[in-house]
């Protein structure tokens, strides 16, 4: 929903509600994350009690007249929120006629990458193998940034058969999108689309990303590539790719692979994360959370970035026109804000 | 535009563009910012270089007739970015008649919070006082916490005089927005409405806030309470009030005050903020643009948050009933990330 407030909360901001707790709350920074948890807590405590007494009050100071005029106010929020959705509806109209205008352009620039239709003026003099334009969806994923830090010199390989991404809304008034990546026949496994799907569901007016499931990728014997180690190459013996492996940062090279995008973490998955931390104390807990939060987090960027910025302009990623127009080096700094990255203004 | 990517970028994630320099960049943590940033400083050196020889090397790379596919790609790119610009201004037209069906909703709301038409069923054997709803604004704008961060106890003396805020686009196809506050005469300035307008421009496809600027407000003697410290009475002797001040944080009780928002920093004020920076080392520099940044964020923040959440919501801002519906308090947490917080799904 177009409701949500601008990413640009600072938690020594948020939490000024109780006059008297915004001093405290001031007297220390964001340096000892856990210190400031259990104040936090304590603040968030106090906040929950404060706000029902502030309710309270409000509803003890209104005169009976005043509470009728509320009242009619809150008829006429309620009017204002019908509008609110008929807006809602009519935007959505709006998108998919617009999805709807895009998608030949999609299907004709397929058929000239994949080489299934020629353009005018091409010189025949070439090899007979001069079809389409080799490589262009790896060349144009590999082009962002962002992307590029998930695949690795083996995916690339694979991500060479990639002939076309494409995403669609998820139909019957479902939120979310489904992306799908249509590969050609290749050494690597035998699906021939890979996709992969968010599910957001709408909570108090705000998204709220629901969960997310990828296609299960058949991969021919040896070739899985979740399992094969980064920069090592497939005939090489086991034991020797472990005598490797040992030598370096294994945490994160070993099975990094763009391909685990489709495989995100599923329920039963989550289950024994939390059984496991319920053993652990409160802290190790809440820093597993937050890995938990950061790598959800991370998934839904890079399936937004496809869906958003890599379908729509993919010839200016191939082309790396659109790594200059892309400012997401500009974001960089611990405390330097985003002030480019407004909010939709008007 | 609806073209920018979620604000969920980590330092960490969005370098890996150039291979060779991804694992001396895992290496180091976020703890410190300062060797952080040169190491990042140097990274972008090399990214630079790095994308210019990428850039070569696809050009090199393509044969005269993938170069010829390359150029019709082009030609559909622009086509599906003149479609865009076409949905953008449909898109444009849908907020404006839906801000025109508002407009009458907000009329009558300010017409029975000032008592201007009073509601159905009024008893009338209350006070000739009993008109409106006494300090609906002032109890709209502290009922979020981040307004309320803002307004300390003289202010609210000045915000019981608020009848009405509104907003309204710029006009000529200007990006940005304007917030009326409209007062009734009050003992502290002599303006009947109090504005801020945020300019906002278009670059490489993103927006970018140009400027804000505010209402010159016309105090009178004694009045400002930019000059007047939190909690001091105001008949209080001069030395007084200043031994007061030397006892307490200064630092951010003094001048702070809601109306400071009417004053946004100008151009001239930041000219003299760089000469200053100018004298000091490249550290103190990068902390004086990190500042900068941080509260030109936080100025449109406010006047975000003023034109989405509370405007379009008062009455439920008013009972409280948008605090629990609010879920700012959720965002905290130094690593938590904001995967509550989805993008607009599709």
């Amino acid at each position: 929903m177009s409701n949500r407030s601008p990413q640009l909360i600072d938690p020594k901001r948020i939490i000024k509600f109780n006059d008297n707790i915004d001093r405290e709350f001031l007297k220390f920074g964001s340096s000892d994350v856990n210190t400031n948890r259990e104040i936090f807590k304590e603040l968030m405590r106090q906040r929950i009690i404060h706000t029902n007494e502030r309710k309270m009050i409000i509803v003890d100071l209104m005169t009976e007249n005043v509470q009728k005029r509320v009242d009619v106010l809150k008829e006429i929020q309620n009017r204002h929120d019908d509008l609110k959705i008929d807006f809602q509806n009519d935007l959505q109209l709006l998108k998919e006629k617009y999805n709807k205008m895009y998608q030949p352009l999609y299907k004709k620039r397929s058929e000239i990458v994949n080489g299934f239709v020629e353009v005018d003026g091409i010189t025949k003099t070439e090899s007979s193998a001069d079809v389409g334009i080799p490589d262009f969806w790896l060349t144009a994923l590999t082009s962002n940034e962002i992307i590029s830090w998930e695949i690795n010199d083996n995916d690339k390989e694979a991500l060479k058969y990639l002939k076309d991404i494409k995403w669609q809304n998820l139909g019957d008034d479902k939120r979310g999108f489904k992306l799908e990546f249509y590969f050609d026949v290749n050494p690597f496994f035998s699906n021939s689309i890979l996709t992969k799907t968010y599910y957001v569901s709408e909570d108090e007016d705000e998204d709220v990303l629901e969960k997310a499931t990828g296609t299960v990728i058949d991969w021919y014997p040896g070739k899985n590539l979740l399992e094969i180690k980064e920069g090592s190459d497939y005939g090489k013996e086991e034991e020797e790719a472990e005598v490797d492996a040992e030598k370096e940062d294994i945490e994160f090279s070993h099975y990094h692979s763009f391909f685990k995008f489709f495989s995100p973490m599923d329920e039963e998955e989550e289950e024994e994360d939390e059984v496991e931390d319920e053993v652990e104390d409160e802290e190790d807990d809440d820093s597993a959370v937050s890995d938990l939060q950061n790598s959800i987090e991370h998934d839904f960027e890079i399936g937004y970035i496809i869906k958003e910025n890599i379908i729509p302009q993919a010839v200016a990623w191939y082309t790396g026109e659109a790594i200059e127009s892309s400012d997401v080096v500009e974001d960089y700094g611990a405390d330097s804000g985003d002030v480019d990255d407004v909010p939709e203004a008007c």
